[in-house]
């Protein structure tokens, strides 16, 4: 059981204390990796995906029955500030979208045998404009966090945190140009679609939003001064899943950003995270590279909802079975092991 | 029902009277599309692929519910010559691992939720050294292409082709070669691990094969003397799911050349073949980019048996799953499509 966070060092102190990946699973799983009936690194990524799950499950032949979902909305007081191609009505009639079943992240959770949590997050109480006040106080990030911190199932053996919030792509990219440096362009795309136009007032907002925060403390600091709820949620999700060794594969831009504030706060926060694709939105693979994550899909989605990480729960679910479920050189009677 | 082929000459004219894909579901398909709730493109490309299945299934919301994987195993003369870092008789203990359940591609299928089909052709009977002769008489070609043209099931939705065969990538090469031109050395790599010495040889048998058997005919021409048992069977199966408008990923490298073989012999004989994965093997790329076909995934895998392809079925369901199953901007009652 994890108890509520209190405050953000309440957090800070347990990402020092999370746990790391099991030192034996991981020497057994290679040890049985290197058995297998086929030539040695054929599988190629996929052993290195299987070997390092493994780790973090403590055990030699895992099997992944069990992966979570979770998509968290939120809605954002710079859509003000004409950032969005979308309206900000559309993060609640989304929510009821996930809620119906009608939405993308809905079939492929289906299609991944997930099963598929929503949280809406005040959307009636849109996070400030950070170009005047922080987008959340300490105590609104800590609330939306424990939304998150709470939302992953303790039987959940993968978890794949989304998200919806029109207009999130801009606090996104602020809290990516806070945290890595760079020129606001770098860091800003089209979102769901953005004109030029749009793309100009949003790079504005960024610019003015990190002149009056960006220098605040660490990645948590940044993400109640930049952020908003459904994107401290992720992180908070993602920090539960850290204490609980379970693996979480990461989502698109926003999804990243969120666990960049962790990365930022602490080096091994995000250990136990795969980047389950690279997204279309320009600046993803940027961010990537800087939190030194290689995507696993890359076919240009940019839609988040988690839709890019669920999309790679088979490959990490395949991944194990052949590292649990194929037989070995011994048991088939095949030559050509040691 | 389709007749089993009688001569070469039977499967070009079948290749030339193949359906194409249905232009109403290709039209009905690509409008749903547009007013599903999510960005215009946002899916990347899920979307297209799931349009482009549609085509192949005639039908505007399709579901991918019955894949079949469909393993093809033989046995090749140039193993003689010392080109695979494993001896042939491993052949046949593969044939029997996959028919336990023990093999990569039993763990990727069953993962993917795709019946498995393996045929052991003629292990016994390795096909000729063709250095020295034709890798397969006419009639045996077409023996071997017919245990692949009646082994796709009417009733799947999609198919993918994989093999077993120590020494295969050097018939696959000499194919490559054959078919595209370049040097032996583009379009050789190290299979299952050959090292350098056997890399040489491999070049060496190339270069004789293709200049004993490079000048002739067509691709089926040259299937017969430079292929082998369980490349034909691939191009057969390949060629009955074209004639049955049923989809196929290809696998790697050597189901490339097995495509590739009917690419040459009629234009539009992959229409319905999309590419699973770009494989490890060196030159893998190169020849899916002379058959203009883009890999889904590239998550360095070079173990052949259909592995690429049945890690991708995932992917191409989700799509359909999305295309299908999701609700548009109507039905959801979500502003922001038309």
């Amino acid at each position: 059981m994890l108890f509520e966070l209190t405050d953000l060092d309440a957090l800070r102190r347990s990402l020092t204390q999370a746990p790391d990946a099991d030192e034996a699973a991981l020497s057994a799983a290679s040890e049985r990796n290197r058995k297998l009936t086929k030539p040695p690194g054929a599988l190629g990524r996929l052993e290195e995906l299987a070997i390092w799950y493994a780790g973090w499950r403590g055990v030699a032949q895992p099997r992944i029955t069990a992966p979570q979902v979770i998509v968290f909305a939120g809605n954002h007081g710079v859509t003000a500030r004409g950032v969005s191609a979308f309206p900000p009505r559309v993060t609640a009639q989304m929510v009821a979208n996930f809620q119906h079943g009608g939405a993308a992240i809905n079939q492929l959770a289906r299609v991944a045998g997930a099963r598929m949590d929503v949280h809406a997050i005040d959307l009636d109480h849109p996070t400030a404009d950070f170009t005047e006040l922080p987008a959340m106080t300490d105590a609104e990030c800590v609330r939306a966090l424990n939304t998150g911190w709470t939302s992953v199932e303790p039987t959940a053996d993968l978890v794949v945190v989304g998200e919806m919030g029109i207009g999130n792509t801009t606090p996104a990219a602020a809290i990516a140009m806070a945290l890595f440096g760079g020129a606001a362009a770098d860091w800003a795309g089209r979102g769901t679609g953005v004109d030029d136009a749009g793309l100009a007032r949003k790079i504005r907002v960024m610019v003015e939003g990190v002149a009056r925060h960006g220098g605040a403390g660490d990645g948590l600091d940044i993400l109640a001064r930049l952020g908003g709820r459904e994107i401290a949620a992720m992180a908070g999700a993602i920090a539960a899943a850290r204490m609980r060794c379970i693996p979480v594969i990461l989502d698109g831009f926003i999804c990243t950003a969120a666990a960049a504030t962790l990365a930022k706060t602490d080096d091994r926060a995000l250990a136990h995270c795969l980047a389950g694709h690279e997204s279309a939105e320009q600046a993803h693979a940027r961010m990537l590279s800087a939190l030194n994550l290689e995507p696993i899909l890359s076919l240009g989605l940019r839609l988040g909802e988690g839709t890019g990480a669920a999309l790679a729960i088979p490959v990490l679910k395949s991944a194990c079975a052949c590292l649990s479920d194929m037989a070995t050189f011994a048991e088939a009677g095949v030559a050509g092991g040691d």
